[in-house]
């Protein structure tokens, strides 16, 4: 857990470009309960091209009907076909549901092993399009992406949640030099006003200087807490939380919480290890480096709490 | 063929509303050769629930690729899972070509067996999302016709196409009371800049006054042509053409080509059948409305001819 004590915005690369082109939201808004990051490593099979990982999918789609708070029993939404299967049966027959939940949601998740393969084959995040390899990888990581796009959103809709998917590349997000230049974050915001809950994935975009490049899950979460200031953002990954090292190392310990400043300096203060810093997020990401993908979601965690807003960093099924 | 005499806009609903919502581009863009419609009851088996008509499917892409000439040859793009087959052989070792191609196009499709089943089912396009039918229904199309849409772009990239996805309700497009109230041809028009080929398609959206609705594939070739300005715009159908009767009965006769007036009148230069009109688009609709989707594909056709845009409507294979 990382509360934040200072509810001012940090200073952030991705954050900080102030143009008429970002979105800013009228008080007439529904207010969000939380933004919830499904982490590609937990929701995909890492070492499996291109495979949903079943079993934690499920779990966090029974986690996510609980925490919205759904009134109904199962409605599904998901009225495709699935491996032949006919689909007139799956249509609900009763309509005399109300299909309303207290707490709104918006949904991001990240690639996992979707659309890594294909961008790390080809340098989409370097950006060249004129290099065929990478307008190649472009366009095949855009289709790997948006494939897992679609498994996310019917899992969520075959047990009732309103879900729809909304594709950052779709929907104008865009860079420049790899810093978000662009968002559509109103869009994202629309749609839970009527009633439904966003499913948002890192996608390939445009990128003003570069061509393009990957806009990840991390920072799309970073965004969308930043303009929709939800109650709290909820990072779920395929490890318990954060450590003081990897946790594949001996006498790695679990940070149970951490607080981060207005100035970015933070504090562990569960357990009380006596780790202090006036350092800055940087030197809890370099002691995390080795956990892949953690330290991009430390640094954006830190930020989203910097702002004012509870973060949970937390392993799938512990979710709520 | 529909060639416009007079480029004046025409009157129509959908395309009259001005506001500061709606896209207007500047003269830096790329320009674009053709919009391309593949009509849902072409590009899929409309009786069979979900089933792409893959020969009609392969057969356009491969004449899509002809008309954008494409320089290089096959380089697939589509390089996710196929049922099971491994998806590392896909990628393209060669990585010298240059994938250029000289003619720019926008695809749109419709919905076909795909959507159209879950859209009617539901009444979406009715709107009262507070009706838990609609609302689900609403969530249920939109996974069937983003589903279509993934067939569709890999399918072009497949075969070498830089197909992009993009979808109007991410992209924000929506409506009031039916008519279109906000578009985003922008980002349409920013992929086509950066090298790629959009792929569009009819989508549930939001709708102001009435909470949802459908927006049809024609409505957005029309409003796409009417911002982007193609040299012309090619309807793709199941059947060979306009007909002055529906092509079942007998004597029906194929109209080649309709002139368009700036006030909406037209002549039919071919055959000469001596049939003209003083009264407008609707008298010819009129005389096609047994023919399914014909009447809103030659309402919206008209309305771009009298754009002073060249219209065809032809079937599958005869396409360019």
């Amino acid at each position: 857990m990382i509360p934040a004590q200072f509810p001012t915005p940090p200073e952030s690369q991705a954050l900080n470009i102030a143009t008429s082109q970002f979105s800013a939201l009228a008080n007439s808004h529904r207010y969000v309960h939380c933004i919830v990051k499904l982490g590609g490593a937990a929701i995909t099979r890492k070492d499996e091209l291109e495979t949903v990982n079943d079993p934690v999918l499920s779990a966090t789609t029974l986690h996510l009907r609980e925490a919205m708070g759904l009134s109904y029993t199962n409605v599904s939404m998901d009225w495709s076909r699935r491996n032949g299967s006919s689909i007139v049966d799956l249509v609900p027959n009763s309509t005399d549901q109300h299909l309303g939940f207290q707490n709104p949601f918006v949904v991001v998740h990240g690639a996992g092993s979707y659309g890594h393969f294909q961008a790390s084959k080809s340098g989409v995040n370097k950006g060249d399009l004129k290099n065929p390899l990478v307008k190649a990888g472009f366009v095949a990581t855009r289709i790997s992406v948006t494939k897992l796009n679609q498994g996310v959103v019917r899992s969520l809709a075959l047990e009732g949640i309103p879900a729809v998917g909304i594709s950052p590349f779709s929907a104008g997000w865009s860079t420049q030099n790899k810093a978000l230049k662009r968002d559509n974050v109103l869009e994202v915001q629309r749609a839970v006003d009527a009633g439904f809950v966003p499913v948002v994935h890192g996608d390939a975009v445009l990128d003003s200087t570069l061509g393009c490049t990957i806009l990840s899950g991390d920072v799309l979460v970073s965004r969308l807490a930043q303009v929709i200031k939800p109650n709290f953002v909820n990072f779920h990954t395929n490890v318990p939380g954060v450590f003081d090292r990897s946790p594949e190392q001996p006498g790695a310990t679990l940070l149970r919480e951490i607080v981060v400043y207005e100035d970015s300096s933070w504090t562990i203060v569960d357990p009380p290890l006596g780790i202090g810093s006036n350092g800055g997020v940087e030197t809890a990401v370099a002691a995390h480096d080795t956990t892949g993908g953690m330290s991009t979601k430390i640094a954006e965690a830190a930020s989203i709490a910097a702002m004012g807003i509870d973060v949970f960093i937390v392993e799938e099924l512990l979710m709520l």
